[in-house]
């Protein structure tokens, strides 16, 4: 069933402590796309400038996704950098060019207003209201957020959790928004805000997801070798979604599925940098790393 | 069928950032037995001072430990003191005397040499070498150990590992005795000093058994209110071995289900002071919640 995500393209500068790579492939809806297309093609919504580059799209294209809402405007891409320490818990942000993304409105296609399942990638959460506005009769809606907007934009944050179905936060944000360090207490506080799912991550220790119908807790899957952890949460979303889109409803049953799936896209993603862990992949791929999950966390 | 225990009785002083509590029942031999007594009987190897309270040896034996090999020695009773940080990961050592543990060397009762689920509370490895020695055909032996000893008396706990079945480990321990910072590298690495399994346990975000024939990640069992996680690490072992003895044979589904077993009884520890958290908890009571923890675990 149709996948639509709204998000960020851009360009990442990545920093760990064996290697640094310029200019990568990145932004949040990229991660998703990439991730998800092998489930379901996704229709994407973004921006991006007049740096972008035409193999970008191409790539994109090939793992299924519909450019066709991916507005081209005056200025430059996104970009951001990133360092990370050591054990890949501290992220350090060296910089962030809006660019093209500051005066960034979503306007969905026509063909695009009767997507089903939707992706509202990490952004002002108005700008975010405004892209789901434009979707007609949706299904199951994902918004994904940051600390900056519960910091700046809490009422319009607040606005949009009565609207959407579920909403994906780390650890941290979960306790910003909720003020619980506890988070069972936090999840439970989230939910009391409107969404009737929340996913809380908890990156390398796995994540999990409570609902009215649903608390189901996974380990994350175990990685040997860590390349870049960039885009992994939005990776997580993309599988997520993608099996939802793909199994068309969001039962308990699909939902725990689709926790392994998100885990999965998660793992090839920060297995290489940018896309890479990930563009070589297809469906096989994720279903054998899914069964090998499930026989770990299987009693 | 039959389980043993060789470990420490002590008293600890605990502050947490909401109170102080002063000469508690403690030790790891402690938490051990008051987890896993209600799955099976324990028979406890151990030595107190002329401070040790009888009410204590009351509590254990009412709750089904054979203290039978407890030697009551001159002098004073092993005392710990710990002071936790307000999110429970740091745990700083605020005193320890050894006391009567100094000395101490395991003496089996003839009664208890028969035993088949043993249980090496973390010690000198020599000393728990020495312990094992006396058991006659013990099918499955598990031995904890901590950074003082991967540090001073190496040699003497890698011919332990070369004796026993399973190894329990924290996360900082796996890396420091196999120099790998990638905990499922640091886990084979484990594997290869001798035992057959290896349990690393990653405090709140749970545990995994990694051995020939089994590979299980659990998350932990979501407790919202964490009173005192000391004598966790004991707990989850108790159960651990609890439901093993119960069940009488390791196999891989028995493993299994026994890291939820010691799932169970290290949540219901940390939900007190002391064994507080335990005392009142009866098997029905371990069931429930084990119950609990599979629906939140299931696919």
């Amino acid at each position: 069933m149709s996948l639509l995500a709204i998000g960020t393209l851009g360009y990442d500068d990545v920093e760990t402590i064996h290697t640094q790579r310029k200019a990568l492939l990145g932004g949040s809806a990229t991660h998703f796309a990439v991730a998800a297309a092998p489930y379901s093609p996704v229709r994407l919504v973004s921006v991006v400038g007049q740096d972008w580059r035409a193999e970008d799209s191409a790539l994109l294209t090939e793992r299924g996704v519909d450019m066709t809402g991916v507005e081209h405007a005056a200025g430059k891409t996104f970009r951001w950098g990133g360092r990370y320490e050591a054990n890949w818990n501290k992220r350090h942000t060296t910089f962030t060019e809006l660019n093209v993304l500051e005066t960034f409105q979503p306007k969905l296609p026509e063909s695009f207003r009767d997507s089903r399942f939707v992706f509202l990638a990490n952004a002002h959460p108005a700008v975010q209201m405004a892209g789901l506005a434009q979707v007609s009769s949706p299904r199951f809606v994902m918004v994904d957020t940051m600390n900056l907007w519960i910091d700046i934009a809490r009422a319009d944050l607040d606005a949009l959790l009565k609207k959407v179905d579920g909403v994906i936060l780390n650890d941290e944000e979960a306790t910003q928004l909720t003020g619980e360090p506890n988070l069972i207490h936090a999840a439970r506080a989230v939910l009391d805000l409107g969404p009737r799912y929340v996913i809380l991550k908890k990156g390398e220790h796995g994540a999990f997801i409570m609902g009215q119908d649903v608390h189901f807790s996974l380990p994350a899957y175990p990685v040997t070798e860590v390349i870049d952890p960039t885009g992994a949460g939005d990776s997580f979303a993309g599988g997520f979604m993608g099996h939802l889109a793909r199994a068309g409803e969001a039962s308990a049953s699909n939902l725990r599925r689709a926790m392994l799936h998100g885990t999965v896209t998660a793992s090839f993603c920060v297995e290489g940098f940018s896309v890479e862990g990930l563009t070589g992949r297809g469906l096989d791929d994720y279903q054998a790393r899914y069964d090998e999950l499930r026989q770990i966390v299987s009693i």
